[in-house]
Protein backbone atom coordinates (compact mmCIF):
# COMPACT_ATOMS: atom_id res chain seq x y z
CA UNK A 1 0.00 0.00 0.00
CA UNK A 2 1.11 3.62 -0.70
CA UNK A 3 0.56 4.32 3.01
CA UNK A 4 3.87 2.37 3.68
CA UNK A 5 5.65 2.96 1.25
CA UNK A 6 5.48 7.22 2.10
CA UNK A 7 5.97 8.33 5.70
CA UNK A 8 3.95 11.32 6.20
CA UNK A 9 5.47 13.99 5.00
CA UNK A 10 4.69 16.70 7.96
CA UNK A 11 2.75 18.74 5.38
CA UNK A 12 -0.09 21.69 6.81
CA UNK A 13 -3.53 21.75 5.93
CA UNK A 14 -2.99 24.56 3.10
CA UNK A 15 0.48 23.72 2.07
CA UNK A 16 -0.60 19.91 1.25
CA UNK A 17 -3.73 21.34 -0.48
CA UNK A 18 -1.25 23.30 -2.79
CA UNK A 19 0.91 20.55 -3.08
CA UNK A 20 -1.93 17.96 -4.41
CA UNK A 21 -3.27 20.62 -6.89
CA UNK A 22 0.48 21.71 -8.35
CA UNK A 23 1.07 17.59 -8.25
CA UNK A 24 -2.29 17.24 -10.27
CA UNK A 25 -1.52 20.03 -12.73
CA UNK A 26 2.23 18.44 -13.60
CA UNK A 27 0.56 15.11 -14.22
CA UNK A 28 -2.39 16.72 -16.17
CA UNK A 29 -0.01 18.22 -18.24
CA UNK A 30 2.68 15.49 -18.44
CA UNK A 31 0.06 12.64 -19.48
CA UNK A 32 -3.38 14.21 -20.31
CA UNK A 33 -6.64 14.34 -18.23
CA UNK A 34 -7.15 10.51 -18.61
CA UNK A 35 -4.11 9.91 -16.61
CA UNK A 36 -5.74 12.32 -13.44
CA UNK A 37 -6.19 9.82 -10.85
CA UNK A 38 -6.21 10.82 -6.61
CA UNK A 39 -3.66 7.91 -5.97
CA UNK A 40 -1.07 8.77 -8.35
CA UNK A 41 -1.34 12.53 -7.06
CA UNK A 42 -0.78 11.13 -3.41
CA UNK A 43 2.09 8.94 -4.59
CA UNK A 44 3.92 11.80 -6.01
CA UNK A 45 3.56 14.06 -3.18
CA UNK A 46 4.52 11.54 -0.60
CA UNK A 47 1.26 11.19 1.47
CA UNK A 48 -1.74 8.48 1.62
CA UNK A 49 -4.04 8.41 -0.78
CA UNK A 50 -6.75 9.13 2.27
CA UNK A 51 -4.95 12.05 3.16
CA UNK A 52 -5.47 13.18 -0.43
CA UNK A 53 -9.22 12.78 -0.09
CA UNK A 54 -9.46 14.82 2.37
CA UNK A 55 -8.87 17.88 0.46
CA UNK A 56 -10.77 16.37 -2.47
CA UNK A 57 -13.46 14.79 -2.43
CA UNK A 58 -13.12 13.22 -5.89
CA UNK A 59 -11.45 14.00 -9.22
CA UNK A 60 -13.69 16.40 -10.18
CA UNK A 61 -13.29 18.20 -7.14
CA UNK A 62 -9.67 18.39 -8.10
CA UNK A 63 -10.18 19.28 -11.34
CA UNK A 64 -12.57 22.08 -10.69
CA UNK A 65 -9.60 23.01 -8.61
CA UNK A 66 -7.04 23.05 -10.97
CA UNK A 67 -9.73 24.84 -13.42
CA UNK A 68 -10.31 27.57 -10.93
CA UNK A 69 -6.91 28.19 -10.94
CA UNK A 70 -5.90 28.35 -14.42
CA UNK A 71 -8.50 31.08 -14.77
CA UNK A 72 -7.21 32.97 -11.62
CA UNK A 73 -3.64 32.94 -13.74
CA UNK A 74 -5.18 33.52 -17.39
CA UNK A 75 -6.93 36.92 -16.10
CA UNK A 76 -3.81 38.19 -14.27
CA UNK A 77 -1.47 37.59 -17.58
CA UNK A 78 -4.52 38.67 -20.02
CA UNK A 79 -4.49 42.16 -17.63
CA UNK A 80 -0.78 42.71 -17.56
CA UNK A 81 -0.47 42.11 -21.19
CA UNK A 82 0.83 45.82 -22.80
CA UNK A 83 -1.70 47.59 -24.57
CA UNK A 84 -0.35 49.78 -27.07
CA UNK A 85 -0.62 53.06 -27.82
CA UNK A 86 -3.06 52.64 -30.56
CA UNK A 87 -5.38 50.55 -28.48
CA UNK A 88 -4.90 47.58 -30.46
CA UNK A 89 -6.12 44.44 -28.81
CA UNK A 90 -3.69 42.25 -30.15
CA UNK A 91 -1.28 42.29 -27.32
CA UNK A 92 -3.65 40.59 -24.89
CA UNK A 93 -4.37 38.29 -27.80
CA UNK A 94 -1.15 37.12 -27.67
CA UNK A 95 -1.15 36.61 -24.43
CA UNK A 96 -3.93 35.18 -24.23
CA UNK A 97 -2.34 32.67 -26.96
CA UNK A 98 0.78 32.36 -25.25
CA UNK A 99 -1.10 30.78 -22.38
CA UNK A 100 -2.89 28.20 -23.89
CA UNK A 101 0.63 27.58 -25.39
CA UNK A 102 2.57 26.97 -21.98
CA UNK A 103 -0.09 25.00 -20.16
CA UNK A 104 -2.03 23.11 -23.39
CA UNK A 105 -3.75 20.50 -20.93
CA UNK A 106 -4.93 23.28 -18.20
CA UNK A 107 -6.23 25.14 -21.35
CA UNK A 108 -8.13 22.37 -22.68
CA UNK A 109 -9.52 21.33 -19.08
CA UNK A 110 -11.02 25.31 -18.40
CA UNK A 111 -12.67 25.10 -21.42
CA UNK A 112 -14.34 21.69 -21.03
CA UNK A 113 -11.85 19.30 -22.45
CA UNK A 114 -11.16 16.03 -21.26
CA UNK A 115 -13.05 16.08 -17.57
CA UNK A 116 -15.88 17.60 -19.05
CA UNK A 117 -18.07 17.22 -16.15
CA UNK A 118 -15.84 19.14 -13.57
CA UNK A 119 -15.23 22.36 -15.46
CA UNK A 120 -19.17 22.67 -16.81
CA UNK A 121 -20.53 21.81 -13.75
CA UNK A 122 -18.70 24.03 -11.10
CA UNK A 123 -20.28 27.47 -10.31
CA UNK A 124 -16.95 29.06 -9.71
CA UNK A 125 -14.80 28.05 -12.94
CA UNK A 126 -18.32 29.36 -14.72
CA UNK A 127 -18.40 32.85 -12.77
CA UNK A 128 -14.58 33.08 -13.47
CA UNK A 129 -14.79 32.86 -17.40
CA UNK A 130 -18.10 35.02 -17.18
CA UNK A 131 -15.77 37.77 -15.26
CA UNK A 132 -12.88 37.00 -18.20
CA UNK A 133 -15.67 37.51 -20.35
CA UNK A 134 -17.27 40.42 -19.08
CA UNK A 135 -13.88 42.13 -18.97
CA UNK A 136 -13.50 41.90 -22.96
CA UNK A 137 -16.92 43.51 -23.42
CA UNK A 138 -16.28 46.29 -21.48
CA UNK A 139 -12.49 47.01 -23.52
CA UNK A 140 -15.25 46.64 -26.40
CA UNK A 141 -18.07 49.00 -25.32
CA UNK A 142 -15.25 51.77 -25.24
CA UNK A 143 -15.20 51.67 -28.66
CA UNK A 144 -18.20 50.23 -29.95
CA UNK A 145 -22.06 51.26 -30.09
CA UNK A 146 -23.59 49.01 -27.14
CA UNK A 147 -25.42 46.56 -29.88
CA UNK A 148 -22.32 45.74 -31.69
CA UNK A 149 -20.66 44.87 -28.58
CA UNK A 150 -21.71 41.12 -28.61
CA UNK A 151 -21.01 40.09 -31.67
CA UNK A 152 -17.56 41.79 -31.45
CA UNK A 153 -16.63 40.01 -28.22
CA UNK A 154 -17.69 36.28 -29.68
CA UNK A 155 -15.81 37.41 -32.46
CA UNK A 156 -12.25 38.05 -30.65
CA UNK A 157 -13.07 35.01 -28.11
CA UNK A 158 -13.71 32.86 -31.29
CA UNK A 159 -10.44 33.77 -33.20
CA UNK A 160 -8.20 33.47 -30.18
CA UNK A 161 -9.65 30.29 -28.48
CA UNK A 162 -10.03 28.83 -32.17
CA UNK A 163 -6.20 29.74 -32.75
CA UNK A 164 -5.03 28.66 -29.12
CA UNK A 165 -6.94 25.15 -29.91
CA UNK A 166 -5.27 24.67 -33.10
CA UNK A 167 -1.59 25.81 -31.98
CA UNK A 168 -1.73 23.26 -29.19
CA UNK A 169 -3.35 20.36 -31.34
CA UNK A 170 -0.36 20.65 -33.16
CA UNK A 171 -3.00 21.49 -36.56
CA UNK A 172 -1.14 24.33 -37.55
CA UNK A 173 2.58 24.33 -39.60
CA UNK A 174 3.94 27.44 -37.70
CA UNK A 175 7.22 27.39 -39.53
CA UNK A 176 9.96 29.07 -38.03
CA UNK A 177 8.46 31.55 -36.38
CA UNK A 178 5.22 31.05 -34.40
CA UNK A 179 5.28 34.06 -32.76
CA UNK A 180 5.10 36.22 -36.03
CA UNK A 181 2.30 33.96 -37.81
CA UNK A 182 0.74 34.43 -34.42
CA UNK A 183 0.91 38.26 -34.72
CA UNK A 184 -0.15 37.97 -38.37
CA UNK A 185 -3.17 36.43 -37.55
CA UNK A 186 -4.80 38.59 -34.47
CA UNK A 187 -3.77 41.88 -36.69
CA UNK A 188 -6.04 40.94 -39.06
CA UNK A 189 -9.17 41.25 -36.51
CA UNK A 190 -8.79 44.73 -37.09
CA UNK A 191 -7.92 45.15 -40.43
CA UNK A 192 -10.79 42.12 -41.81
CA UNK A 193 -9.65 40.73 -45.16
CA UNK A 194 -10.69 42.25 -48.42
CA UNK A 195 -13.88 40.66 -49.53
CA UNK A 196 -13.74 41.22 -53.28
CA UNK A 197 -11.65 39.08 -55.52
CA UNK B 1 -24.28 -13.72 -25.18
CA UNK B 2 -25.20 -11.04 -27.75
CA UNK B 3 -24.73 -13.79 -30.74
CA UNK B 4 -27.47 -15.84 -29.71
CA UNK B 5 -29.62 -12.97 -28.45
CA UNK B 6 -29.47 -11.49 -32.51
CA UNK B 7 -29.84 -13.59 -35.55
CA UNK B 8 -27.71 -13.09 -38.24
CA UNK B 9 -29.25 -10.10 -40.09
CA UNK B 10 -27.98 -11.08 -43.80
CA UNK B 11 -26.79 -7.89 -44.52
CA UNK B 12 -23.66 -7.96 -47.53
CA UNK B 13 -20.25 -7.65 -46.97
CA UNK B 14 -20.46 -3.44 -47.62
CA UNK B 15 -24.18 -2.91 -46.27
CA UNK B 16 -22.73 -4.54 -42.62
CA UNK B 17 -20.18 -1.94 -43.23
CA UNK B 18 -22.08 1.13 -43.46
CA UNK B 19 -24.38 -0.21 -40.97
CA UNK B 20 -21.95 -0.18 -38.34
CA UNK B 21 -20.90 3.40 -39.26
CA UNK B 22 -24.07 4.80 -39.32
CA UNK B 23 -24.83 2.92 -35.50
CA UNK B 24 -21.47 4.34 -34.26
CA UNK B 25 -22.30 7.56 -35.19
CA UNK B 26 -25.18 7.95 -34.05
CA UNK B 27 -24.15 5.83 -30.60
CA UNK B 28 -21.59 9.00 -30.33
CA UNK B 29 -23.44 11.66 -31.18
CA UNK B 30 -26.02 10.53 -28.37
CA UNK B 31 -23.86 9.34 -25.80
CA UNK B 32 -20.30 11.17 -26.38
CA UNK B 33 -16.78 9.48 -27.49
CA UNK B 34 -16.65 7.52 -24.06
CA UNK B 35 -19.52 5.16 -25.29
CA UNK B 36 -18.26 3.77 -27.88
CA UNK B 37 -17.75 0.25 -28.54
CA UNK B 38 -18.03 -2.43 -31.05
CA UNK B 39 -19.83 -4.44 -28.60
CA UNK B 40 -22.66 -2.11 -28.54
CA UNK B 41 -22.68 -1.28 -32.03
CA UNK B 42 -23.01 -4.93 -32.99
CA UNK B 43 -25.99 -4.65 -30.72
CA UNK B 44 -27.27 -1.65 -32.15
CA UNK B 45 -27.02 -3.42 -35.97
CA UNK B 46 -28.30 -6.91 -34.73
CA UNK B 47 -25.62 -8.92 -35.69
CA UNK B 48 -22.37 -10.77 -33.74
CA UNK B 49 -19.51 -8.65 -32.02
CA UNK B 50 -17.23 -10.78 -34.39
CA UNK B 51 -19.16 -9.86 -37.23
CA UNK B 52 -18.81 -6.39 -36.83
CA UNK B 53 -14.32 -7.01 -35.39
CA UNK B 54 -14.39 -8.20 -38.85
CA UNK B 55 -15.10 -5.19 -40.51
CA UNK B 56 -13.14 -2.83 -37.89
CA UNK B 57 -10.32 -4.36 -36.25
CA UNK B 58 -10.51 -1.78 -33.36
CA UNK B 59 -12.35 1.13 -32.13
CA UNK B 60 -9.70 3.40 -33.34
CA UNK B 61 -10.40 2.22 -37.22
CA UNK B 62 -14.00 2.43 -36.50
CA UNK B 63 -13.10 6.30 -35.40
CA UNK B 64 -11.15 6.86 -38.73
CA UNK B 65 -14.05 5.51 -40.61
CA UNK B 66 -16.11 7.96 -38.73
CA UNK B 67 -13.88 11.12 -39.36
CA UNK B 68 -13.30 10.69 -43.14
CA UNK B 69 -16.97 10.02 -43.75
CA UNK B 70 -17.42 13.78 -41.41
CA UNK B 71 -14.32 14.72 -43.55
CA UNK B 72 -16.23 14.01 -46.69
CA UNK B 73 -19.37 15.51 -46.14
CA UNK B 74 -18.04 18.47 -44.52
CA UNK B 75 -16.16 19.31 -47.92
CA UNK B 76 -19.40 18.75 -49.94
CA UNK B 77 -21.71 21.03 -47.07
CA UNK B 78 -18.75 23.56 -47.46
CA UNK B 79 -18.63 23.49 -51.51
CA UNK B 80 -22.44 23.77 -51.78
CA UNK B 81 -22.95 27.16 -49.69
CA UNK B 82 -23.48 29.94 -52.35
CA UNK B 83 -21.17 32.31 -52.55
CA UNK B 84 -22.34 35.89 -52.78
CA UNK B 85 -21.84 38.85 -55.21
CA UNK B 86 -19.27 40.13 -53.38
CA UNK B 87 -16.97 37.34 -53.27
CA UNK B 88 -17.67 37.19 -49.61
CA UNK B 89 -16.25 34.35 -47.22
CA UNK B 90 -19.40 34.77 -44.84
CA UNK B 91 -21.34 31.41 -46.39
CA UNK B 92 -19.25 29.22 -46.38
CA UNK B 93 -18.28 30.31 -42.81
CA UNK B 94 -21.98 29.81 -42.45
CA UNK B 95 -22.39 26.30 -43.72
CA UNK B 96 -18.63 25.23 -41.54
CA UNK B 97 -20.69 26.59 -38.12
CA UNK B 98 -24.01 25.08 -39.48
CA UNK B 99 -22.11 21.21 -39.93
CA UNK B 100 -21.00 21.52 -36.58
CA UNK B 101 -24.05 22.48 -34.67
CA UNK B 102 -25.35 19.76 -36.38
CA UNK B 103 -23.21 16.86 -36.01
CA UNK B 104 -21.48 18.31 -32.54
CA UNK B 105 -19.45 14.80 -31.63
CA UNK B 106 -18.21 14.13 -35.10
CA UNK B 107 -16.60 17.83 -35.95
CA UNK B 108 -14.86 17.31 -32.18
CA UNK B 109 -14.32 13.52 -33.39
CA UNK B 110 -12.75 15.22 -36.73
CA UNK B 111 -10.73 17.90 -34.87
CA UNK B 112 -8.98 15.35 -32.57
CA UNK B 113 -11.30 15.45 -29.35
CA UNK B 114 -12.01 12.49 -27.43
CA UNK B 115 -10.61 9.55 -29.66
CA UNK B 116 -7.20 11.91 -30.24
CA UNK B 117 -5.57 8.93 -31.28
CA UNK B 118 -7.73 7.90 -34.14
CA UNK B 119 -8.43 11.16 -35.96
CA UNK B 120 -4.22 12.02 -35.49
CA UNK B 121 -2.92 8.78 -36.36
CA UNK B 122 -5.20 8.32 -39.54
CA UNK B 123 -3.00 9.41 -42.70
CA UNK B 124 -6.35 9.36 -44.47
CA UNK B 125 -7.91 11.94 -42.16
CA UNK B 126 -5.03 14.26 -41.80
CA UNK B 127 -5.17 14.15 -45.75
CA UNK B 128 -8.40 15.20 -46.06
CA UNK B 129 -8.14 17.99 -43.13
CA UNK B 130 -5.60 19.17 -45.05
CA UNK B 131 -7.56 19.05 -48.78
CA UNK B 132 -10.19 21.15 -47.01
CA UNK B 133 -7.33 23.59 -45.90
CA UNK B 134 -5.59 24.22 -49.17
CA UNK B 135 -9.23 24.81 -50.72
CA UNK B 136 -9.69 27.75 -48.41
CA UNK B 137 -6.15 28.96 -49.48
CA UNK B 138 -6.67 28.55 -52.70
CA UNK B 139 -9.54 30.80 -52.61
CA UNK B 140 -7.49 33.19 -50.60
CA UNK B 141 -4.75 33.64 -53.40
CA UNK B 142 -7.62 34.81 -55.38
CA UNK B 143 -7.59 38.20 -53.38
CA UNK B 144 -4.47 38.40 -51.62
CA UNK B 145 -0.43 38.05 -52.36
CA UNK B 146 0.70 35.33 -51.88
CA UNK B 147 3.11 36.12 -48.67
CA UNK B 148 -0.31 37.33 -47.02
CA UNK B 149 -2.26 33.81 -47.51
CA UNK B 150 -0.99 31.60 -44.82
CA UNK B 151 -1.91 33.87 -42.30
CA UNK B 152 -5.29 35.09 -43.63
CA UNK B 153 -6.42 31.03 -44.10
CA UNK B 154 -5.13 30.49 -40.34
CA UNK B 155 -7.44 33.73 -39.40
CA UNK B 156 -10.55 31.97 -41.17
CA UNK B 157 -9.79 28.81 -39.91
CA UNK B 158 -9.18 29.54 -36.01
CA UNK B 159 -12.61 32.17 -35.83
CA UNK B 160 -14.95 29.60 -37.53
CA UNK B 161 -13.02 26.69 -35.39
CA UNK B 162 -13.50 28.53 -32.33
CA UNK B 163 -16.96 29.73 -32.93
CA UNK B 164 -18.22 26.54 -33.66
CA UNK B 165 -16.69 25.08 -30.65
CA UNK B 166 -17.79 27.73 -28.47
CA UNK B 167 -21.23 27.01 -29.96
CA UNK B 168 -21.22 23.44 -29.52
CA UNK B 169 -19.89 23.53 -25.97
CA UNK B 170 -22.71 25.16 -25.13
CA UNK B 171 -20.35 28.73 -24.01
CA UNK B 172 -22.38 30.97 -25.74
CA UNK B 173 -25.16 32.58 -25.17
CA UNK B 174 -27.00 33.35 -28.56
CA UNK B 175 -29.95 34.51 -27.03
CA UNK B 176 -32.89 33.81 -29.66
CA UNK B 177 -31.43 33.92 -33.06
CA UNK B 178 -28.45 32.26 -33.37
CA UNK B 179 -28.00 32.47 -36.56
CA UNK B 180 -28.18 36.25 -36.99
CA UNK B 181 -24.91 36.63 -34.35
CA UNK B 182 -22.96 34.02 -36.16
CA UNK B 183 -23.74 35.56 -39.30
CA UNK B 184 -22.45 39.05 -37.51
CA UNK B 185 -19.45 37.37 -36.36
CA UNK B 186 -18.54 36.33 -39.52
CA UNK B 187 -18.95 39.68 -40.70
CA UNK B 188 -16.33 40.76 -38.67
CA UNK B 189 -14.14 38.56 -40.92
CA UNK B 190 -14.33 40.80 -43.76
CA UNK B 191 -14.44 44.63 -41.84
CA UNK B 192 -12.33 43.59 -39.02
CA UNK B 193 -12.92 45.38 -35.13
CA UNK B 194 -11.79 49.40 -35.03
CA UNK B 195 -8.89 49.76 -33.60
CA UNK B 196 -8.96 53.28 -31.49
CA UNK B 197 -10.38 53.58 -28.11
Amino acid sequence: MDEQDHPPAGYHHGNLRQALLAAARELLEERGPGALGLREIARRVGVSAPSAYHHFASLDAIAASLAEQGFTEFAEQLEAAPTNAGGMLAPTGEAYIAFARANPALYRLMFGEGLRGASRESKAVRALRQRAYEKVKAGLRKRLPADEVPAAALFLWSLTHGLALLMIDGQVDAGADASALIRQVLKLSGTGLPSAG
